[in-house]
């Protein structure tokens, strides 16, 4: 058994038993984001999170104990995302990668926005002309520093 | 004179003048992230943010008709971005691709954020362990309906 | 189970059935290019869609239950398609593809036309030279907004 | 002098001009579909055509005689197009390939549409929520013969 | 149970039985190019054709089935093929690509050779020097129109 | 200058001056393929050869020496070639490929057609139904020995 | 069954049994080259070598069989290879590639050497500062013909 | 001017001097293999090096010193080479690469044959079936060293 | 069993039974990178040190014999990897790759480092503003020797 | 202007002058690295020590504008290097890349040595087996964090 195939039991777990990602993130105390990611192969729980992630889903101890090992990241199948709702976020990195460097060295100078201290909501933006996905992100910046 | 060669020719004069992104757009009238895209080749403008731009990029009258014309977008170099800036933007949808696309299915069923009825905001967010880059993304949610 | 394996099972059913899509799509009582499109792995059908999908071509619950959840799309194996059925419709967004560019945007100014807000019809076009496929796709026009 | 560099002497022109590629079509006589992909590159003129083009366009006799060739075809930069408006046709190919084969191959039997003996016609839609791009394309079927 | 499936059993049995496709194609009554071909799953059997083969590589009654479906064309493993009898073909498009272009537009205006109506014949050319691979190519000419 | 810039002066010259390949084939006394190819930069011409094709083409002295060097041979922009009329040869090796290497193999052993050792003829095919395109190859067959 | 798993039999049995690539080639009574080559799915053996390798490994006789037919040749998992000792030769052709074709072209004219009409020998050339791999290859010339 | 147009530079003037590689390498004094690939771009000469090949070629200062600079290696345009020539040492590489290591290994255990502390002889090979290209490659074996 | 599924039951068994790189190091008496190495398919081992690894993770014979072989190397699923902390070090090869071969051409002239004898050493680097990653290589020097 | 051509211009500058990195560095008064990575057009300078970097080179007004603004990072032509000495360490972490993330993972727990947050130090180490390239790395590990 490997995480790929832990992934799998819970995505087959969550359609059979109806359980909602938000649920499960009530049920560890922590974003729906973080929460879900880990659940798709993305982040590694600790011991009582996993436990918690097992029941839910009821994984084997095997699952519960490969859940807690750093996992080989990333999520997309090709380097270019064939899935019409992952493909916008790349899109927009294409279209505005430019402005999003240059913005972010303007009023800060060379560095980046860190990936790894980050966090992020998603939610539902009300609208009258039709909702809208409300996406907020916040990551340390980080300087380069000469030496 | 295509367009990249005007985004050339305005990324340059920004340098030689000293000019700032978030200036240009307080002449336009709008955001600085979508002013920043229309200069970095990504927008159409109307003829008159067009005049404006060429006045402070000094653009000769040919490079203000291109800014007019809806450019051939993308300013990635390669499917994969090279730059760590934008890289972590890529590192983003790889990681938490897969997370984006469970959220967003299970507050709004199948279809996808708009990449096109879509704005964002880059800001500074303070903070005493380290300043954030803060990004809010914002786009209609459009359903896949049957037909 | 995953939904890949899903449609492999309808695939099969139908070739040893002599199941026309025709069929399902009149059974469903929607259009046969949206209900061919969803059996094959590409959209998501709700319960009593997938109920009838389920009778049709003989699928266990557990596959009845997956076909409801929004599946990760994409049906080309390689980037470039190989099957020249298919090779022929990236062939005319190749040649093609300017074109398209130029003339909506001439007609409607920056933006695109959704894939999503989408729909079409394939027909036979009767012809004394040879019939012809016919194909209309309607799209809604997205414009980029300013902001 | 290439192809390449007339097609961006057409574009160049008709910027600073302000030239519509539906009133080129309309000097040649032809669809705006067909006139304005030769202009781009992807299809011969005849010597009558040319000599039409070279006068709208204001071109050199040498860009003239170019116009005549039988061009390389093929207007993408990269095997998967970066731009959002071309990009969508190609996520259609994604999504419903494996469905305009299924269709196809249902009502003809093994063979392909024509993307040679091919036309299409681009217009608006008018639609009161909002107008969309509608599409007819027009391909003739050529069977697979056994020999 | 796959086309790809069905045509490793295809070629299992032909080592094992010590078959030979121009023993296949006599059976069938058609050239050995299209039935060997169609043997590994590029082509598509009629009902009677398909019974044949099911007989001489003692194939199950789904596999039968199997052969009268249209199958997704495409026999390489890679875009540039690495086995040296294939490349030898991929190594003539890339040295010769550009001449088969130039004379088939000197000799028959811009179109190209289809594919589809088309049939060969390879066979062995006795020589002193060494016995030669003689393919002839034949395929109808298809004109680009202007409409 | 090098032999790219060579082969665009001749591409130039041939469509300015309306020069024929069939034409410069006759003057050098050899077929139209292999003149072709040369003139594309596949193949070097002796000194005798590279005269006449510099003074058909009315190429400078500098471009007549470099004709009568090996050139880096290759035609193809791209990997999977854009244009149509190349890519339908490509086509056929995909869809052809693996039934050339199971008759070749089945006739001649294990081995290869040489693509060196190699020689072919492209002619007009009239037909009723539409002219062809017919393509006669013949290349050594060398086969693998033990040692 | 299929020839890549009669190699992955062969190297296990090898690594099992502690049969050493030379001793086999000593049973078949040819160069270790070319029968480990052979061993590992590159070439085809005659009746009587497949039945002495299938000896020696201990293979079915379905395998035996498999090794008689020309396989799909190539050995590398992807175009640049990623394990270091096969990497250097890629590495080699890198550097010297435009070294081997200038010096072949200046000694022979234009044209190849055969990769078929082909033989090598790898051996232990002791040297005081650390014994070095001796790879000695030689390959006919193989002319490209005017015709 | 970098060391590209260096290489330019010298290819060009060996064309149109008429020069050898085999009598460059005398003057220098050194082998025909590595003096070729130092002109083509792939090694660094000293100052007395530099300083004959700059008197050879007719070359610039600024060319001499660039010849004393280390290179950025490399002389493939595309990851898998379009030149027939070089593509068989390609091709020798996909089929022969698991035998270089399975022999290799057998002979030295883990490790490699250096790339770096190597030389090479290419010479003709007289025989009466057509004369052969012989090469010779003497590397450096280096262990993989535990530590 | 190939040596893949050796690592894959390596690494299953570490997590389930909770042991640690650095304490099979021990056991080996060897550096915890060269060890862990090993165990993830990437060095050899000898038959004691097998025999070893073979007790700590429950191995069976087969897979002990299999970890005296020299692998396939290479431990990136794709060329660019998608894993964040892989990727960093990928990065730092992309910013920093010139500066390293510039500084290593400035002090030992054209040459290399060996990746093959070499060594290294990952520790922690206690700090007060967060600890660090100390990542210290050794590799010979291999010069380009004239020939 | 670009950063690109600035690289340029600094290279061909040292070249022609003599000079070494290392006294670069003195004059800046910061590492080797860091300075030598900017001056390759991977850091930005302050304006002090752009006015330096101009001075030391020749460089005009608008390069040494240029030398301050964040530049596009990247310094590999291709995903995998083609140059042997960059693509060691290409290859040391396709090797050692799993190795990399494992004992880290193991000493840190999940996160990553950041690349940004990093210096290094490349230098000679004196061997009597021959001198090595010693380089040390230190970046601070940056934890992923759960919200």
């Amino acid at each position: 058994m490997n995480r790929l195939e832990v992934t799998e039991m819970i995505v087959a777990a969550k359609i059979q038993k109806g359980i909602r990602w938000t649920d499960v993130a009530k049920e560890i105390g922590l974003s729906k984001e973080w929460v879900t990611a880990g659940c798709l192969g993305q982040m590694a729980f600790d011991a009582n999170q996993a436990s918690i992630i097992g029941k839910v889903f009821d994984l084997p101890a095997e699952a519960v104990a490969l859940l807690q090992a750093a996992p080989y990241k990333g999520s997309l199948p090709t380097a270019v995302p064939a899935d019409p709702l992952i493909y916008r976020f790349y899109e927009l990195i294409n279209v505005y990668g430019s402005t999003f460097k240059a913005l972010i060295h303007e009023e800060f100078g060379d560095g980046i926005m860190s990936a790894i201290d980050f966090n992020m909501n998603v939610s539902r933006e009300p609208n009258p002309a039709g909702d809208r996905v409300n996406i907020v992100m916040s990551g340390k910046f980080l300087p380069y520093k000469t030496y």
